[in-house]
């Protein structure tokens, strides 16, 4: 397990994209949805599957994660809690790290959700100038939440 | 993943104890718990570890079982719902099938369960002599229920 220390942008404009990976595509649901703990089954493009476990909010979380088989994801899809999130994770580095984007789709179009990984709570970063307003700890912005209550009542506004 | 078909019986008698291996200690606790899904961590003499996604009800269920390190488990015990859950398993050979017999401790001493897992639902069986009633499907006997809410009404009874 770790701890997965993470803040959470908006996206101004479309300029990381040419800073980016080919991207992944990613589709993923919960099985389980509470306030203090998630279990998330991830599959990307459509040959890995990982069961993620999430405890805790905010900016330091609990993180357990699992690669299991992409049969085990699609058997237990049938008791998903709230929607299948589907969305592009594009890759940009930005120094020592990475800045990870991801554009989702279907009933979360058009929203992009930029999350930079860091080594520590205190770590500075120089944010890049394509990131937006700062969503970290804003509950309606989490995966979970996007999966259950679909877009933020703050980004259709 | 598989289908687990079992049987759940309570024990009438300790006749099944000079048929029984040595049996080993299990401590579980579910860090989810909703009628059609449970997520489960299970210690094993404090060596081995598992997390059990269980699906549907009644005596087939889907499953789902992957091992983690014993220190995720430690970790995700923060998160639990319910109680602990400690037992004493044992093995006792019935033919081709093997009996598990679940002797709980703790708050939920003095039950005393066993479980048998069928090839096919409509797999017959010779009940051993030991077996009492079944309560296979009886809500209240599931490790998950026991956890939640103790000694079901009809055991203490």
């Amino acid at each position: 397990m770790g701890i997965e220390i993470e803040r959470k942008f908006l996206v101004r404009d479309e300029s990381w994209r040419s800073l980016a990976d080919d991207g992944r595509a990613i589709r993923q649901f919960y099985i389980a949805m509470d306030k203090d703990v998630s279990v998330r089954l991830r599959v990307a493009d459509g040959r890995q599957a990982w069961l993620t476990i999430k405890t805790g909010a905010g900016l330091s979380r609990g993180e357990y994660e699992y690669p299991v088989p992409v049969a085990d994801a699609a058997g237990l899809e049938a008791t998903r809690r709230g929607e299948v999130v589907a969305k592009r994770r594009f890759r940009v580095p930005h120094g020592e790290l990475t800045v990870e984007i991801d554009v989702f789709e279907g009933a979360l179009a058009p929203l992009v959700l930029a999350e930079i990984e860091l080594p520590s709570e205190a770590h500075e970063i120089e944010l890049p100038a394509f990131l937006d307003r700062e969503v970290t700890g804003d509950g309606a912005y989490t995966n979970a939440a996007l999966a259950a209550h679909g877009l933020p009542a703050s980004f259709r506004g």
